[in-house]
């Protein structure tokens, strides 16, 4: 079976098998090498010298956690949203008390950069900019260091949705000054899904220190100084850890830019061989380099062409979330991935398209 | 290596091979089957008719959720504390802003229900009594039958941290009335850290509807949605659900009843064996059949001792937490674990204990 949904992601063996190692203290020496090593690998992935913080949680723990640090109830914030993740750090931060206002854009284009400045310029009790880098739900990407450069010029605090960007799309925290970061394990990691990984700035530690809302598992300074003993506050998801190690080592041995360099190889690819099927893809611009969503044929039934590709040529894709449910199909390749995964899925689509008529 | 700390406890092999299967879609037909049947033998272990919910995160999570689900803040809560487990249910409840009664007794003591009853009987204002059932850090056992009986008779919501209890020591949920019970994946379930389950009752749904604590990833209501379609709202952690599907089989071919004789076997063993070494143990009555708590003797330097058990004789033991660093040390027996293993320890004690003298 092909898993080609944009998150869990396929492990690799070395992944699996790492799993398969006998738990230790997590108060213990072993445990602390691990940590320590998988912290310092992460760092060179989020192009980070400041924090990078693990959680036991799955992305969507690490988008709360971000809010829930740097905010207080009352505090004005500006959320982009171009699809469904948009729209749920928007809520996450919302139900905490936090002042949304929403910047919502057409599903399947990005975010424009010149909006959000009229926004930061007209409204200066915005006190933070969220926003989502790769959104699954469309499969586009937003131009982030555009964004970044903006958000920075007003002095705004930025918080990042990059849980399936980070590792597979470039993302230099440091250098386009993201505040905190969030990504997960079973995205471009390739390893199974329960860890968040959270990456904060010095500017992010400032906002912490005032921030009110209210917080003890996802507690990040609490996060800083166990690790500071290499520890987590909260038995952390070990076995996951292990593979996330596992994982890591795999990505330093190809290189990060390496890495990068192959998932635009694959985006293009995936593109081009979806349009040369006839088909056509959702996004309007921004293409994601992660994930392809692709337009649902009228003469084909979406449902069953997601049951033949996976039932009939054991390829398991994604349909489409929330009002796009029945319109698109996406095709997840981040991570463990090349383009003769791409070539596998267009072979299968171009016997299951006519298949799956309605 | 002999793992025998409070959690994270040994996993069997079959819970360890479990987690080399691949990454499936969990918005799928084959992930629906698992967290179903998960759920379903969870249920039995619960002994509970009521919901059960699995979520992605250590036991402290579960704790936060049993709380930002079911109060307000200002509620009252009645939190009783035997150590440092019961101070952290406490905290978190602080921390949301319920209006915290704490109610201590002395470490190595267990709640005395009598005293519970007199602070109900003279505050109608208290809502809910959050108890431990088992405190880890200094290995008493609360007489949770006799507490569920006030607080119920009260009419009392009651809110219970089972992580290091539950499918080791009874606990009948629903017999007991017990609203809202916490447990973890890596204690007596066998299972990686990375899971936390907790069960709810009807008045505990009801509370639930009423309770205007912020939360989002913690929501047990979107969880109670979304396993009615077989799902999770956000990724779960897939292969640790492996590793507890296995377990739960394990558990299942020896039965609840025979599981609960066996860790009462093991802690008398453990508690016989100890003080025939001339050793004393640390809690004064109620002694917990999941963990053993040891008095170090004057002239024997407790990180000594733990290192020399590690180094020489290959069994990680724990030591104090918090006022009880350096003063005890304790044998984790909850889970995988047999009267066999407790021997082997008794046995390497009597050699480490005149090595590590200071």
């Amino acid at each position: 079976m092909q898993l080609r949904v944009p998150g869990p992601t396929p492990c690799p063996p070395q992944a699996l098998e790492a799993q398969g190692k006998e738990m230790i203290n997590h108060r213990g020496e072993e445990f602390r090498k691990l940590i320590l090593d998988i912290t310092w690998s992460l760092k060179q992935m989020f192009q980070t010298q400041d924090d990078v913080l693990i959680l036991t949680a799955s992305g969507t723990g690490g988008l709360e956690a971000a809010i829930v640090n740097t905010l207080s109830p009352g505090d004005k914030v500006l959320a982009l949203s171009i699809g469904a993740f948009g729209d749920r750090f928007s809520d996450i931060a919302h139900n905490f008390g936090a002042e949304v206002e929403k910047l919502d854009f057409e599903w399947g284009r990005a975010a424009h950069p010149e909006v959000v400045e009229k926004r930061l310029k007209d409204d200066s009790r915005i006190k933070a900019v969220m926003v989502t880098h790769n959104e699954t739900s469309t499969g586009v990407t937003n131009d982030l260091e555009a964004i970044s450069r903006v958000a920075k010029e007003y002095d705004k605090l930025l918080l990042v949705d990059a849980v399936s960007s980070l590792s597979c799309i470039d993302l230099p925290v440091d250098l386009w000054g993201c505040d905190v970061v969030v990504t997960a394990s079973q995205k471009g990691w390739m390893s199974p899904p329960g860890l968040a990984m959270v990456s904060i700035s010095e500017r992010g530690w400032k906002a912490v220190s005032e921030a009110q809302m209210p917080r003890y598992y996802w507690d990040l300074s609490r996060a800083r100084s166990f690790l500071e003993k290499g520890q987590t506050p909260w038995t952390p998801a070990i076995s996951t850890l292990y593979a996330l190690y596992s994982t890591l080592k795999l990505m330093e041995g190809e290189g990060l830019a390496n890495i990068i360099k192959r998932h635009v190889r694959v985006g293009d690819r995936a593109r081009m061989r979806i349009e040369e099927l006839g088909l056509s893809l959702f996004p309007k611009e921004a293409y994601s380099n992660t994930v392809t969503a692709v337009n649902i044929p009228s003469d084909v039934d979406s449902r069953k062409l997601l049951t033949t590709m996976r039932r009939k040529y054991n390829i398991v894709l994604a349909g489409g979330q929330q009002r796009l449910s029945g319109k698109i199909f996406r095709i997840g390749h981040m991570g463990w991935v090349g383009e003769e995964d791409i070539d596998q899925i267009i072979v299968a689509l171009k016997k299951a398209l006519p298949e799956s008529k309605r």
